[in-house]
Formats: structure tokens, C-alpha cells, sequence
């Protein structure tokens, strides 16, 4: 073998690691205390007016119901349609079903600016609302963009920061790929999370501001302060920064670390894993169609919403805004809002000392495939009223009834505002013993973090709620 | 950090690069010498009975032309339906057409037994004809199973071995991953490609034999010797066993060697390969539309094919069998055959000595996604008389024309017999000079085969086409 020497020959940035975990150790020493980050934050509440009210579907600007179809639609054609889905699946209670389900065949761009501010990485986040966000105004990616956005054919006013992650030649990739949504409530949507590091000077205009990712991840602890879309952005970063030292236990820094170093191995290893996720993809089976929206037979469609005729699972529901932050000052527009709020849960535990997190190979109608990872638990309560517990999804009688063990992370945080109306959900990572009884259940496994952020490089491997969590868990503290 | 020590927590097999390179050196010194090997196959070719002969339309048993939709059906409603597919692309010469095309929803599994038999891995390769076949017999994948078979809900004999490949706590798997095949004729295809290693004994039926990696890439440089399935589930293998002595070049031996190993880099890191293809899968548009086959304007049905109206793509079929090594002895099906002979070329160059594979992100309509990775040419230029050559595919006119460098594989090799008659390709592989002329096309990029194999851990990255030139490039001695 022939040493390369001096090459057109590049090799990933073996810095970044280092560099990261820097950005993720630092609270205090960034270019703004959380005093500042907060009043900013604060602030940027106060002055982005954004009033929104539920409105009749008669309402509607610009939005019809298709004499045909009955779908929901815009009259451009654009932004999305609500439309209806036909199920069957040899998997669950339930073997076939139709509802609603957002069609947004578009791809948009979630990114998130890096940069170096006096030898510590800061993240660009923005200060947005959504008309269905929980709380207003949230921490965002530095750019939403659409399709239309991105390929500048779009007719509003240019989207800040947009060049960093068009002109890649100029700046440095750390992440980009494909990500799936919500399957129970999105058809096939893809969105592009992407992380890029510009080197040349950026000014953080009147809605941006950067934070570094230790405090970025206390963020991440409170109540509807950091978006979805922060949340799944944030998910995808390269490895190297997590278990930053603060309240955590020396053996939980430590078990973390050790999961994130494939050398440590894990129950699995990587090819196992890979072998058990290609089989459940391979023998589950879900067939789904998209029908009309006038074709779902238990949904009923009122004056002011389409619901099911058990007021369980989301109601489809109309909005109108009036905002003084972006191109187009009001509208109007439907939104989903579920009925109730969602409990996700991750249960860890430490296997000789390796972190590892139960996760489901999950089937969800919307998504591209037939399984993607999940957390342990992710349900709405609510919709299992009147169901025995037996018939309750696995695990979900421990984190209700029980007292399973130690928590380690507990929030309550909301979805993607420009689509959902309120969704919330309770996000909770909970420590349980090493002898914790997972019943063999072949659809969920214990993988270790290196694994699950192994997969994250990759499209369509884990869901958008086990994003959030391993988000949550990388930003443990 | 404590070390783990005695523990249930388990690390890939780091013994595995080692053992797959001395299986790839290994020609002389295997459990069968190449001469038992050719003898073995020409026996084979000699016992298996494989009579095939054209027939019309009507003489098909249990395959009829649905009344509405026009599709060619199985009367079972198993085994696949030929149905017509409308796409619209913003990218290529032609915007829309329609087609028929395969529609095969289950996933299959194609699976090699490995196994060290005297110290050396060996692969068991099986002797089998399909209908469609060039040269009758191939050697084949140790099982090629559907998914009725492999979920024992079948109803003729048990699949030999298949067991290997459904009790998996008990082996250990080298690969077992989903990947595409040809995205022009199937729709949304998926095979299972499964390399399990066994350590109990294996007993070799007839039809079966033992032979290494260094034997097989042999077989695999002669003409319609090893099937399309053999080879892409040898694509698939783990890394390790490249640029075996033989007679190659020292210095392209080095380069392989040093493609092979990340530290020494390529013209493109890892995370920037990975964001070129997120963005070609994200900008480039495909809507596809599964209609009748009755609704293929431009595509007639006689009594005995239905073809394009230019003679151009391919034909629909049908033959009748007669075997005497199946559970069913005689039967009539309908196979897709291409019209001319497909050039399947892959452009290699050393780059500071590290070799570089030029591969195109390529939408073909039955892709799950939009894109996959394929050679650098893939076309039958057959389909391109009467055209000009400027409206021809980037770089035929220099691989048809011209003498663009040093050929280091050229092969006919033909795809999967049981779906395709005669579908012969012409598969190259060719050494240009480090300044070839790429013109800096958005959807080329010269990869190494370290990014090339990272790829074919997961599904839907590398396209049939391209897997088979790497199972070539990987196999050149």
C-alpha cells in the first residue's frame, strides 16, 4: 500500500466529534446565555402576531371539496389534499380500516446553519409560528422550505438562509437525507433534514439566533419550546456529542458513551439487526389505496369538521390566520387535530453496562414501507377506553399502571403546527432494570445508540416520534 | 471507560474480511477443483430436462386477459400480473409514456449458503434452468424462494435449505437486505438477498455444489454461466475479499485494495455522496400510475406477443415447459422479452491510485423510490436507431465509437429467466485515464467501492444493473 501524500482525495472531517461535543458541553460560553436566548425567544412571541381561529368549512379560502372525490384540496393544486385510505394489514387487532389521510407528495427542506462562533459550533435557530402549534411561537430549523421554496419558483419573498443548503460546493454537508412523518396521518411525505456548516460570516436576522447544542438540549426539556421539525433536524446529526456531563449519574454518562461506540457491541449485532428489520419488512404485510375522501365509511363530515363516528383517532378541522410574519398576512386552511394527547415512550436499559433502548418495527399506513422503528410505546390513551388492557398495545399497561422505573426525561411536546391542529404528545425515556420483561416480542429489539444513529444516516429507518426521542436521549444531560 | 469483558453484549465477526479473502484466493485447493465444477454444471445441464417452447396467447393454461382491465392474470391471482404503468418525468428525452409492466408485490427470498470446509469458506451454488434462460442452466443461488414457499403456506415440495434462511438464531448472517431488480419492467419489485454462514454439516444434493468465492468469480467472467440472482446476492456480500492476486496489475490491485478501505479517502466524502443523492431523489419528479393493460396506447396485442409499435423495449410472450426437476413438471406462462441486446458498461479510473466507479443516479419508473445507482451506461442501443447521437445516453457514442480505455471485464450475462426470455445483456467494465471527460453531469459521480458496498448494506441504493458490475469489479483477479 502507497500513502496517498498530498491529493485531490478528501476524508470525512475527523474533527467534527470533537467539535460537537464541545457545542453539546457548552451552556455557558456560547455567543448568548440562556437569559438572552429566552428574552429573544420571549420577545419573538410578542411580536409575531398570529391569531387563529376555528372557521367552518364554508369558510375556507381557495379550498373546496372536489364535487367527485370529496377531496380536500387547494384550488392551485399545491400545498397538500386530503384524501382517503384503504388499509388491510395481517398485523394488529384490526385487519382493515379507511380514513383520512393527508397526500403532500412534495418534498420540502428542513435545515438547520452550523457554525464555529469563538471556537464553539452554534446551531441558526429560528423563532416561527405555525397556526397549530401549541404555545405560538417555537424553536425551529433555521429553514421550512417547500419545494416551490426551494427551486425558486415560488411567488412570496426569498427564504432566508436558503442558499446555504442549495450551494453546497460552498459549505460543509453534516447531514442529509430523507425522513418520513407521521404514517398514521401523512401518505409517502418525505421531508430533506439537512445540516450544513458555512464557514464565511452569517448574521442572524430579527427571528434567528444562535445557541449552541447544550443549550439547545435544555430547550429540548421544556413544554412545546422546541418544534418537530427542530426535533427531527436535530436527530439526524453525526455522532460524537452525546452524554455531555451536568445531572446525569457517572454510570449513565458512561452507559451512554459506551452505546454510542460500536466497539462495545450491543445484544445485536449490526447485521442481526439489519436481518431482523429486513424481516419484518419482508412478512408483515400492508396493502394500502387511496380513495376519495367521500369514500371512508365511519367518518362523517359536518359543517365545521370530519370526524369519526366514535370521536376517536383526529378530526380534520378549518382555520383561519392572521399573521404579521411571513409573505401572505392571513389564510385559511384545514389542519388535523387529534383526540388527545399522545404518550410516547422509549424504555433503556443497561445491558453490562450498554445503553440499550427497546424499539418497534412498526407498520404505519402512510409509510413508504411497511415497518419503520418506533419508540416502545406510542399511542393516544385515549382511543383504548372501553378496550380491555389485554387488547392494549405491548407495554402500555407498565407505563400507565406501573412504576417501571427511573425517569430520565418527561416533556411534553407538539407536532408539526403547519398541519396539525394541538398535537400534542408526552415524550418520556424511562430507565428500566437490565432482567426488565420484554416477553420476546419479535417485533420489538434492544439496540444500542450507535445502531439507531447508524440507521438515522440513512432514509426511512425511523420513524418521526423515535426521532424526537433519540434527540431527546443524544441530548441527555 | 471499563472494559466489558466476559458479557452477553456481542461485535460483528472480525475474523470474516480475512476468511472471504482467502475464499477469493482460493481456486485450486477448494473441496471440488473447477474441472469437477464445469463437469458437475455440464451434467446438470445434461439431466435437466427444459423443454421450452413459444405459444399464442391462447394456448396459456390458467392465465387469462382480465375482461376489464386487460392484465394478464394468473387465475390464482398468485405469481405476478403484467399490467400497464403511465409515467410523467421532468427528466430524459420523453416526459410520458405508458408501458406494461410486472407487478410482483411479494418479496422473494434469494439466499447463498456459506460455509468453511477445510478452513475455507465455500458458497453453495445451485445447478438450476429457468424457462427463460440463455444456455439453459445456470448456476444459481442456493435458494430462490417466493414468499408462499419461504412461509411454508405452500403447496408443492419443500424448497431445499430454505431452512437456513428462516431459523436465523441458529446461523449466522453475512447479508440479508432488500434490493430492487430491473425498475423498467417490474414495478415496485423486491427480493430478499439473504448470505447466511452455517457451522453445522451440509450435505450437497445433485444439484448443488460447493465451491469458493475465487471459483465462482471464475464462472462469473463466462458467458451466461452465473444468473442474474446468483450475482446480485453476491453483490452483497461484506467487504474483505477484493483484488485478489491473479492477472491483474499490481497497481490495479492497489487501487481496489485501497478503494476498499475508507481512510483512504475519494473525490467525495461519504456525507457529500450521500447529499447528491438526497438531492437527485428529492428534484428529480416521477409520477407513475398503475392502469389496465388494455390502456397502453402505442402498445399492440396480437395473437402471440404484444409489442410496441415501433418493435423497440421489449415484447410480452408466451411459452409452455416441460422440466422433470420441479414439483410441477409441465405448465405455460407468460415471460417479458427484450427486444436486442443490452450494454451494461461501468467506467472505472485510479484517482491518486485509489479507483473510482462512475455511476449515474437513474430514475426508472418501477423504483420505490425516484432514483437508483446505476452504471454508467445502461441502455440497448438497438433503441436508439434512427436517433441522433447527441440525444443519446451520456458517454455511449465513446464506449460504441470510440477506444476509451483499457477493458478489464466483458461479459454476456443474462437476467432472471423465470420473468425474462433471452433478456441478454453485454455487461463491461473499462479502465479510462484519470482526466476522462465526465463533463461534470449533476447526475454522475465517480464513487469508490467502499461507498459502492456501504451502499449495498441497504435496500433501493444500487440497482440490479449496477450490483451485477460490482459483484464483477469485486470479483476481478
Amino acid at each position: 500500500m502507497t500513502a496517498v501524500g498530498k491529493s485531490v482525495l478528501r476524508v470525512p472531517d475527523d474533527t467534527l466529534a470533537h467539535r460537537l461535543a464541545m457545542s453539546a458541553s457548552t451552556v455557558d460560553g456560547g455567543c448568548n446565555t440562556m437569559a438572552e436566548i429566552r428574552s429573544w425567544l420571549a420577545d419573538r412571541a410578542e411580536k409575531q402576531l398570529h391569531q387563529v381561529a376555528r372557521i367552518p368549512f364554508a369558510e375556507l379560502r381557495s379550498w373546496r371539496f372536489d364535487e367527485d372525490s370529496g377531496d380536500l384540496r387547494h384550488d392551485s393544486g399545491k400545498f397538500f389534499r386530503i384524501q382517503g385510505l384503504r388499509v388491510q394489514s395481517d398485523f394488529g387487532p384490526v385487519p382493515s380500516w379507511t380514513q383520512p389521510i393527508i397526500n403532500q407528495p412534495e418534498i420540502g427542506i428542513l435545515g438547520i446553519v452550523v457554525k464555529e462562533i469563538g471556537g464553539v459550533l452554534h446551531c441558526l435557530m429560528q423563532a416561527k409560528s405555525e397556526p397549530g402549534n401549541v404555545d405560538g411561537v417555537q424553536v425551529s430549523p433555521t429553514v421550512q422550505a417547500t419545494r416551490s421554496n426551494y427551486l425558486r419558483v415560488h411567488e412570496g419573498g426569498a427564504v432566508p438562509y436558503l442558499d446555504c443548503f442549495r450551494d453546497l460546493g460552498r459549505h460543509r454537508v453534516l447531514a442529509d437525507v430523507l425522513q418520513s412523518e407521521q404514517g398514521a396521518w401523512f401518505y409517502h411525505k418525505r421531508n430533506r433534514n439537512m445540516i450544513v456548516e458555512v464557514d464565511e460570516p452569517v448574521e442572524a436576522h430579527e427571528d434567528f439566533c444562535w445557541m449552541t447544542l447544550g443549550q439547545l438540549h435544555l430547550l429540548l426539556r421544556e413544554e412545546n419550546v422546541v418544534n418537530m421539525d427542530a426535533r427531527t433536524v436535530l436527530s439526524c446529526m453525526p455522532a460524537g456529542f452525546e452524554a455531555a456531563a451536568g445531572g446525569l449519574t457517572d454510570e449513565m454518562v458512561t452507559a451512554i458513551a459506551l452505546s454510542c461506540d460500536p466497539a462495545f457491541g450491543g445484544l445485536h449485532t449490526p447485521q442481526e439487526t439489519m436481518s431482523w428489520l429486513t424481516s419484518r419488512e419482508s412478512e408483515q404485510v400492508v396493502v394500502t389505496e387511496l380513495t376519495g375522501l367521500s369514500d371512508v365509511p365511519r367518518w362523517r363530515r359536518t359543517d365545521v369538521d370530519i370526524h369519526h363516528d366514535e370521536h376517536r383517532f383526529f378530526r380534520v378541522v378549518a382555520v383561519s390566520v392572521l399573521a404579521n410574519s411571513r409573505e401572505v398576512g392571513d389564510w385559511t386552511q384545514p389542519l388535523l387535530e387529534p383526540c388527545g394527547t399522545g404518550l410516547i415512550v422509549l424504555l433503556v436499559k443497561r445491558v453490562d453496562g450498554v445503553l440499550h433502548a427497546l424499539v418497534n418495527a412498526r407498520a404505519e399506513p402512510g409509510y413508504r414501507g411497511t415497518v419503520e422503528l418506533a419508540p416502545t410505546v406510542q399511542c393516544t390513551p385515549a382511543n383504548y377506553g372501553g378496550i380491555t388492557s389485554e387488547q392494549w398495545p405491548p407495554f402500555l399497561d407498565l407505563v400507565l399502571d406501573g412504576d417501571p422505573g427511573r425517569i430520565l426525561f418527561d416533556t411534553e411536546l407538539s407536532e408539526e403546527g403547519g398541519r396539525f391542529h394541538n398535537a400534542r404528545n408526552r415524550y418520556r425515556i424511562i430507565e428500566v432494570a437490565e432482567d426488565f420483561p420484554d416477553g420476546g416480542r419479535p417485533e420489538f429489539r434492544w439496540l444500542t445508540l450507535h445502531q439507531l444513529t447508524s440507521f438515522l444516516g440513512h432514509s426511512n429507518y425511523v420513524n418521526v416520534q423515535a426521532r424526537t426521542l433519540i434527540a431527546c436521549l443524544r441530548g441527555l444531560r
